[in-house]
């Protein structure tokens, strides 16, 4: 297991965790001035939102470079399947191309898929789930062309029925082993897992497929089910625990800080929010 | 599969549908008053819960079975560990011992256990689980004794910081291997389950051991975790699905209506929300 009580290179920001979609917060930074605030820090790696490169994907890629850290990733393709999605498969379809797209010009591999919920009009997730497979399928191809890696990411059971029918580890290696592809593989975020009492059996059966590890913590109590993640160590995930088996199947990339918090964390300055996530890593990650 | 368009004598009512715990909802109706509503729609069955019957046992349990109304079961024991709990073992297993009591004095025998949440001070959900099991150990004697059988019931997964440690179906039935009790089983609620993938195979797994079923809906969106549970129909799970593999299993027992519903149901009279109830159970179930 790494040691990072005295490295904390391994961390990635998602930029998420400064309240990207909140404008009001971040206190307006663009994305250069991110890049330059992790760079400053020793942060490692970074990872967009695509509402937050569009247009400037090769461009803002190319600077995080210069400034010594890694672009890891990109967030992310459209919903596959469920309420909150694009009208058509042909729009999905295309919009997935272009997420795609976007990975590749920003010199990142690797593209985290969200996959949606239940499609309207059904009932369960077992229908939604082959037609995020099909979808997934005819979505491959042009991924494995761009040099692009697919992680699917399993979300938390609370979102099944609007967000994500993938709720698990082991349903997203399921879908992962009938794609049969080297290109997809899966995002272990802890928010979404530490519950899972079958995610030590899962991640040893991950192996190399798993291509991102997000983290932050579960606070008791929750007060929004979507925006109260808490800082790693405010909560009751066992972190160290879920990174050891993270890390004996093979796992060696970044951990990415993922919080979506609106009452806390988007509403203090995103430099001191940099400060906690480095201290916190260092110290009970 | 059974057929309820034409019988719903199988329909029992869990009160907390009725908004038990809103003092102002609820119509203010006694137990005696819910039975007499119950009886009068040929609502077969009835669940207390503990705060209702306090004192009262044996003459309320009597009171339904004098109305034709069969006491099905009581909810509950206290939560064995975590933070919203009682303050010392001796403690939770004096009242784990009187809420066995209390379903004897009620003439039923199905006692509903939800275990609590992660123990303060610790992390992830595996030492709660040790903990949840010998407590339970401890309380099976008496249960046995008074011929009462616990219902473990596994929360939704977004309860698992506070409430239940205990959240698949999975997790229930290796309790129940590790436990070797006849008197110890499971409480399937489809709030709870609906998004598993892995459910049919665990309840395939369960046989015999199935103690309880729980209908509602997972309504898309749910704007509040805890208080926005769906009347069946409303939502996406797949009640029907559900229930045939519970009865594949051997279940031929009451379908217990449990919705909290801060903002819908339980703002209606409760005459409605029953008459509601039994056309959703004919048509939808």
């Amino acid at each position: 297991m790494r040691d990072f009580r005295h490295d904390h290179s391994a961390l990635a920001l998602n930029t998420a965790t400064l309240g990207h979609n909140v404008p009001s917060v971040g206190a307006g930074w663009s994305p250069e001035q991110t890049i330059d605030a992790c760079a400053e820090r020793g942060i490692g790696g970074i990872v967009f939102w695509r509402r937050e490169i569009e247009g400037r994907a090769a461009e803002i890629g190319d600077r995080a470079r210069q400034a010594g850290v890694q672009v890891v990733g990109l967030c992310r393709t459209p919903f596959l399947v469920g309420p909150l999605g694009l009208q058509s498969e042909e729009a999905i379809l295309s919009d997935f191309r272009q997420s795609i797209d976007q990975t590749a010009a920003l010199g990142t591999d690797v593209l985290t898929i969200v996959v949606g919920g239940v499609e309207t009009g059904t009932k369960g997730v077992a229908h939604s789930l082959d037609i995020v497979a099909d979808r997934m399928a005819k979505a491959i191809p042009y991924a494995e062309a761009c040099g692009v890696k697919l992680a699917l990411e399993p979300l938390h059971p609370a979102y099944a029925g609007d967000r994500s029918c993938l709720t698990t580890t082991r349903d997203a290696l399921d879908l992962c082993d009938l794609l049969a592809s080297d290109s997809v593989g899966v995002a272990i975020d802890i928010y979404h897992v530490w519950w899972d009492t079958d995610l030590p059996r899962q991640l040893a059966r991950a192996g190399n497929r798993i291509l991102g590890f997000h983290l932050c913590d579960w606070l008791v109590p929750t007060t929004d089910i979507l925006l109260d993640r808490g800082m790693m160590g405010d909560g009751v995930a066992d972190l160290r625990g879920i990174r050891r088996e993270v890390e004996a199947a093979g796992y060696s990339g970044f951990c990415e800080v993922e919080i979506f918090s609106a009452n806390n964390w988007w509403k203090r300055h995103p430099a001191d929010v940099l400060d906690t996530m480095v201290e916190r890593f260092r110290t009970v990650c």
